[in-house]
């Protein structure tokens, strides 16, 4: 458990924490803000990410994700929840481009084979085989 | 960790393997997509659930839940919030009848004694006792 | 995992068994029903958080957050996120005033170097110091 740097990129920190300290598998979940944010809607008919911004300071009222292996390399998947100062609340997959405020995070280890992301054909995501 | 099957129910999946890998008590978190959902919001005054729909594909931006026994069977309790191409979020209490896209969850079994719901005089719900 | 007690305040719960069972240093999620809420959002250019009410019956859809030192007592810092009948989400940081429905919590005790929360002079915030 631990801070990610301020004004840092929010899925960059957490690869790169992980590349760091050899996380191959896990989970995690954060809280905190970030200054604004990249999210995208996964188009199921046209199997692509549709992006948008967020230009705006934000709470993130969840962040919920894992590391698995892409081309050898870990890799986190994330979606996240922010809210305004009203409570409103935007969501989405958490694309690059999401500045860090604040964030609290706690990232669990798993052992055990390794997942790895390959091209799924009936989705057309980055998923896991054979499990 | 692994991966929910495409178009099964994302509560039946989740109560099949914990059936089939005799779970009967632990936590889940997952993330993913969905086709369509099926949700409720329990009325605290008439103490009953009021389901509603949500008719097209959305991200899970959370699912945070719980295995537990009921009628000595392992039973999930789930929330779930959904999101949309533009970011708005839509959440309640997971039902039946909610076909995955694509889902990424992270079971954590649990050890120690039982917890077994059972109807709850003061909320109507169906808690655990004694703890 | 455990029940929180039914009009208990829900932050007060959590801080006040962490403190009767000597968790200093943890994680959690919870899920569950409020009778009415109070959130807040960190305003990041006057460093302020700024409250607001949220009076009806709520489905807790998601409740992150982790329990840190500060002044030598366990203290909670969750997000919430809150759904109404139709599913409309409000999320926000946890502040007292928050009456518990019903809230299922699971609490994971983490060991290892306590983190010590004190004001971080870049971000205003009661932040977790040198890690």
């Amino acid at each position: 458990m631990g801070r990610l740097p301020h004004e840092g990129d929010l899925l960059k920190s957490i690869e790169g924490f992980c590349r760091e300290n050899g996380i191959t598998l896990g989970v995690f979940t954060a809280l905190g803000a970030v200054k604004s944010a990249r999210l995208a809607y996964y188009d199921q008919e046209s199997q692509e990410y549709r992006g948008f911004a967020v230009d705006e300071p934000m709470e993130i009222v969840s962040c919920i994700g894992n590391i698995s292996l892409l081309n050898g390399q870990p890799i986190a998947h994330a979606h996240l929840a922010l809210s305004d100062g009203e409570g409103r609340t935007i969501s989405g997959h958490l694309m690059l481009g999401t500045p860090v405020f604040a964030c609290e995070i706690f990232i669990q280890e798993l052992l055990g084979e390794p997942l790895v992301r390959r091209r799924d054909e009936e989705t057309g995501g980055t998923l896991w085989q054979g499990d």
